[in-house]
């Protein structure tokens, strides 16, 4: 796909021309697509079938998009920013491992539950492209700084130490990850940050009654 | 797909003819066949492409399996045979809900571990045909019977009462099903009982020492 990139359509057209059909601006594009990426799949998903699904010509959705891979590349890199800057902002606190590993589960939680559609398509990508395989390593980097977070609280001694950093931190991503596949916002009274909370009591205290 | 069943055929071929290449004996032709749906979605993949990977002609193929989609029957009932009878083995003793979920737990960690292909396949089914459809009819039936369990240990007193049963049991299965994404039972010294051990460590105690 060689047509303009959104940047340059930006310049040359009017406003008016520019969004298409009304009421569909560039960011609900992205989520339309995304979503749709995520029902069928994103290399099954040809540009025709996002156009039809936005009722846009192929010609007004390039006006927003250079390319069906310029979508994919945004939606993963606003799922791996947002991991990332719980993170930094965890670790930027000068505070013990376990308080700063709270912190990024709950955080985790919030950028699941507000970011559902892109973080998705995140945990869907196999690295069939330089795009699926640069948000990989990002997202394993996010990964083992996580665990080397668990390793440091379990020699704080504030973690168990009977089973291994290498699996309580699977474990953990299990939990948090599986959220994408039940977790709807607008179908349940189960708020965002009631949910952060559950996950954390669970997995730092357990379910047993005490 | 209107071949003779692997049991006409049986009765029909020699033994060794049946065989088609020999080291492949029925159960193999499963496993291999069951790992390829994974890799490349059960719809994706064409008998041809299965023939293909088992080094098989598509008639030495038919000699083992009436059809794609018998092999995605066996392989769906395998795993949900395996998680009813942890489940009915559970409940069967007259103890308490909170010793038949640890039992149901570790069973189904059990399961998953031996049985991953085909848990594998069970998770990711969307229910495109009867087949798949009938399958998640008996996945959401196991799920519900141990969302009552889990109900049921609250009452007793025996699991904290401060989260939501059905928010409980979504994360628990969340933690056990991930186990699909990373464990490879070859490639590790993590024995499936030590992960189920882990896995009840981590859901009734919490990671918090103590």
């Amino acid at each position: 796909m060689s047509t303009p990139t959104a940047e340059t359509a930006d310049a040359t057209d009017p406003p008016r021309a520019r969004r298409g059909r009304p009421g569909y601006d560039r960011a609900q594009v992205l989520e339309i697509a995304v979503r749709l990426f995520n029902e069928q799949g994103y290399d099954a998903t040809s540009v025709a079938a996002l156009a039809e699904r936005l009722g846009l010509s192929k010609a007004a959705l390039y006006h927003h998009f250079a390319s069906k891979e310029q979508i994919l590349q945004i939606a993963l890199d606003d799922a791996l920013s947002g991991l990332e800057a719980v993170l930094e902002d965890a670790l930027a606190d000068d505070r013990t491992a376990e308080t700063q590993l709270v912190t990024v589960i709950e955080g985790a939680v919030g950028v699941l539950t507000s970011r559902l559609p892109q973080v998705t398509l995140l945990l869907r990508v196999h690295g069939n492209s330089d795009v699926e395989r640069a948000a990989l390593v990002r997202r394993r980097a996010f990964d083992q700084r996580v665990a080397r977070l668990v390793e440091q609280a379990q020699r704080e001694g504030a973690l168990r130490a009977d089973i291994r950093p290498s699996v309580t931190t699977r474990l953990l991503f299990g939990m948090i990850n599986s959220i994408i596949e039940w977790y709807r916002p607008g179908h349940t009274s189960l708020r965002p940050e009631e949910l952060a909370r559950d996950v954390t009591l669970v997995v730092f205290d357990g379910l047993r009654a005490r």
